[in-house]
């Protein structure tokens, strides 16, 4: 009899050591690129939140989430929206409830009610992404599938070279894993900081998008410079090569974090910036 | 031919997760307490180093271990001793070699060569746990193994207030698990401190000795005093009444953690404060 649905705005973090990434089987219209294979027999993000929305609405739906984390990727603040016909629920209650069916390592920050034109995939503004290394001789015993273990001494000074120069608008074709499907390999980045905080070493992007795999290609070449394999000096000539091979290798899924995204027309951001990050967590 | 044996202590860090505790089937002789039952199918923390440091070494060995640790308590200072005859080791070059063997939830921080004097169990001067809680509506997504979810406001004034009645000389037969097996239920408490520093909750504990689940029984008491369960006022009597059930709930195990044990005629301890506990880990 209600012919008016309601669009719900989701911020969420996760831990994604036991998930095969957000990304369902199931398409998501808005999603131009190409579907990743499966086939782990690992649940993912998206089916396991829209199996606990569905458990508390009691309809079918869609959940669109903005960035199909890779299997083993963590989220501090994912957005991903859904329509419901069910226009009363309170959204504190909603959040209680969904979090109440969602297990240990996925927890749903935010439910807001949005307007109908709210997309969380195509309207993005700004991204930002933190990859953690553990930079010590001993692994990390608490958060071995939390950071990116690294024993060898890291020449920050180097490093921060080397950032400087993937600062801005580039073609990050070189950047990016082959076959990403996207028209355009041209992004800019508006920030790429590295904060050490020994053991730790935080390495903060924040973008207007990112090609499959250009953060963990970024980090894997800033380590490669941090330990001298890499020239800094180098950097622009493999901007302009266009080549993934002259890039430095691809650092492992489990050290990064999406952090949060913004919207066109919003201030609106999931909050928490690296202090947060370094201080607050056993994360 | 060669009769001498030299006897190592080893310090070592560990997430207790996966592990039904320290504590093997194999009785150490050095120790009077009773055996826990296993039967849980896990492996423990001590058969895991001992198989790694016999697959160096190439013969068998005992290794005793200071404190038996509970399922799922973690340690950052556990303290073992074992014997071999082969002296010629460099102990930087077995440590390495030993912590290539292990899994990445443990790892020894430590090795070096001490007296055959020396004794990682009765020996023992003082030992400090800390107790992690996780403060927050939330759940914590990134730890949620590390760390006990209390979602309730905290009163840590009272809490402040309970602590200090548990400072000192006093029988704490009211605040162990019966049938521990010990011939006193007498031990002295030096520190009691209550870490905020939100959304974490570090409750740091240091003793001359500890009953059996006796942190734990502190720790579940101390947060009933926070929640108004407990008043603070009648911890006096709790102490006198030597009655288990007059005291708190037990806090659960994986928000526990051995921080360090310091042994007789030496200032020597496990590194790492309160401080470095919440900066420097994800831990």
């Amino acid at each position: 009899m209600c012919s008016r649905v309601q669009r719900y705005k989701l911020t969420l973090a996760y831990r994604g050591t036991r998930y095969h990434g957000w990304q369902e089987q199931v398409y998501c219209p808005t999603w131009k690129g190409p579907i990743p294979g499966d086939g782990s027999g690992l649940p993912t993000i998206q089916s396991t939140v829209t199996a606990a929305l569905k458990d508390v609405l009691k309809h079918d739906l869609e959940l669109c989430g903005s960035s199909r984390t890779d299997a083993g990727v963590h989220a501090k603040g994912q957005v991903a929206h859904f329509d419901t016909p069910m226009v009363q629920i309170p959204p504190e209650g909603l959040r209680r409830a969904v979090n109440a069916r969602l297990p240990d390592d996925i927890v749903i920050r935010s439910i807001e009610p949005v307007d109908p034109t709210f997309d969380a995939v195509s309207l993005t503004d700004r991204k930002r992404y933190q990859y953690l290394i553990w930079n010590d001789a001993d692994k990390p015993v608490f958060c071995s599938d939390l950071a990116f273990h690294r024993w060898q001494k890291l020449d920050f000074s180097a490093m921060q070279q080397a950032a400087s120069f993937l600062i801005g608008e580039h073609d990050f074709a070189a950047f990016s894993k082959p076959g990403h499907g996207r028209t355009s390999t041209v992004r800019t980045i508006h920030e790429l900081s590295i904060h050490v905080r020994p053991p730790k070493v935080v390495i903060g992007v924040t973008g207007n998008g990112f090609l499959w795999n250009m953060v963990r290609i970024i980090v894997g070449t800033l380590i490669d410079v941090g330990v001298g394999q890499i020239d800094p000096q180098t950097i622009p000539d493999i901007l302009s090569s266009r080549d993934r091979r002259r890039a430095g290798k691809t650092a492992p899924a489990h050290g990064l974090y999406l952090h949060w995204i913004r919207y066109r027309n919003s201030a609106d951001y999931s909050p928490g910036g690296v202090a947060q990050f370094l201080h607050e967590d056993p994360s």
